[in-house]
């Protein structure tokens, strides 16, 4: 039998690159070879953006129709609205009453965030439960394996506690989920950073050709090479970063040798890239200005997907609530 | 236009004498002059109980038959289970996001019960989130008055608070719930102590006239009346607080005389209360034992209750998505 996989992501913006070569490529290939779960997080992104005037339920739309133009296929493995499934609250607040708070402070993610995000009060009580939440999404579906991150490792490991604890006080009913540490390429922002919305330094993953022009054009380089007579180094250059994931072996022989001989400029090297890039987006770009017309209505579009996964979640409900005898 | 009330108990044992003279009695007078709802707060019973093997989805059962045998009636107003709303379960989760953890902490009732019950684990996110769980239920129902006894003043005005920032963040959509302190008479435990089951010293509001003697037989006095020709003190007298609730202002003017002048005996005393303690208890035992034939299946016979609060519910949280745009 396949094992079973759950992955969600959070709608707090446009689908960018990262988004992409950090999750979204992993699940194409997984919905080919394991049973799987995508979840639109949207009650997740609440944690975070709950004063925020943003519209998640259309950030929702526009993540789905990027997803499926990336090439998920809701035949292939079911995509849902983390938020249309009320079991998953249900089992939320039934995984609440038996978990330590103090196994919730010390979840690493809990404070990192909290600094990170220093501008925003998170010292909310949806915020400390972001991992009780997590976990019933993960175990809700008896999902054995879930691709994540290093950062959120933690989290996963919470799960598994929470499972042993369930299992332990009402009988054997949920599967201790393991972290799937995918492989990432290196991406960092325009600026060199972590790419990341919040930082304006991104490239949507349906980015019209002129911005990817503009864009990577202003992009940092290796800074210590000043004028093309300079000699670079391709080891410190976040434009070399992109060339990893989106050039040919040869094209980056080609930069190194004449990036580090100071035989070509930045400008150069940056047309490959502006050209590699634009080549990689425009299928997506298309596809998705092509599902934007044909599915009006995302969650009737999600309708059957969202069916699955609400009935698999009925039928385990059943048998927590007989189990905890209420 | 009538105010609307919402209250509700926790099932986490038979009903005794208290839980009827201190809310049941009150709701059976409200449930003519209010739009009421009442609730079955089994999620609620599981934050202390969540370890418990009892079994909630039974006592639950039990609650309910005593108050229909005690005088509620379905007709007049709905009577339903918290935990098969799960739209509670959703507001729960929608609150908890923009509901500081603070807020929690500082409630006294929290570092109270954790006093109380300190043989139990309680620090359990549940257990924290209680009063979010609980202005949940009020506000779902749009609820004006909440009938609370004095220590539960602190919940609703953090409901307020939740309101308050709510209707703040997202637009005017919840109610301000208001306590309605309740005129709760003095009825001690047998032995002097707060009534609770916990201590073993009730009187089930369905107790067996043989069991009822024999509580009272051995129920505490005025400690310093070791004998009849003892002048006793009524004001003292855990069973004269009996007989404010049970008897007549005749029997207790014969009682106050015979006692402070050592004319009548304890046990002629509590043979007064007994008698009049059965005569309460009987009509409703007898017909809780009907009902309780009758009535086979509990969900099947409140289905109608139940379905009046989740379409409430189910408009309401309409409304509360389209203000999150979530």
């Amino acid at each position: 039998m396949k094992k079973r996989v759950y992955s969600a992501m959070r709608p707090t913006g446009e689908l960018h690159i990262g988004h992409y070569f950090g999750a979204v490529k992993n699940w194409i290939k997984m919905q080919e070879e394991y049973d799987c779960f995508f979840a639109v997080a949207d009650w997740h992104a609440l944690t975070t953006n709950y004063d925020n005037p943003e519209n998640i339920k259309e950030i929702r739309r526009q993540m789905v129709l990027s997803w499926l133009a990336a090439g998920l296929d809701v035949e292939k493995a079911p995509i849902f609205i983390q938020s249309h499934n009320l079991y998953t609250a249900e089992l939320y607040l039934l995984l609440g009453m038996f978990t330590p708070v103090s196994w919730l402070e010390r979840c690493p993610s809990y404070k990192d965030m909290i600094n990170t995000l220093s501008h925003k009060d998170l010292s909310n009580y949806g915020f400390l439960g972001y991992p009780v939440l997590m976990t019933a999404d993960i175990i809700m579906y008896l999902a054995n394996l879930v691709p994540v991150g290093v950062d959120q490792v933690p989290h996963v490991e919470l799960a598994r506690e929470i499972v042993r604890r369930f299992n332990n006080f009402y009988g054997e009913i949920f599967v201790e989920p393991e972290s799937m540490l995918t492989n990432v390429p290196k991406l960092p922002g325009l600026d060199g950073r972590k790419m990341s919305k919040s930082l304006n330094n991104t490239i949507l993953l349906t980015e019209d050709a002129d911005i990817i022009e503009k864009k990577i054009k202003t992009m940092i380089t290796d800074t210590k090479r000043q004028r093309k007579t300079d000699a670079g180094d391709p080891n410190v250059c976040p434009v070399f970063d992109y060339h990893k994931v989106f050039s040919t072996d040869e094209e980056r022989a080609k930069i190194i040798e004449g990036c580090t001989k100071a035989e070509i400029g930045c400008i150069e090297c940056k047309k490959i890239l502006i050209n590699n890039v634009e080549n990689f987006i425009c299928p997506i770009r298309e596809k998705k200005k092509v599902l934007d017309k044909e599915i009006q209505n995302i969650d009737e579009f999600l309708a059957p997907s969202q069916k699955k996964a609400n009935d698999f979640a009925a039928i385990l409900m059943e048998k927590v609530r007989k189990a905890i005898k209420i």
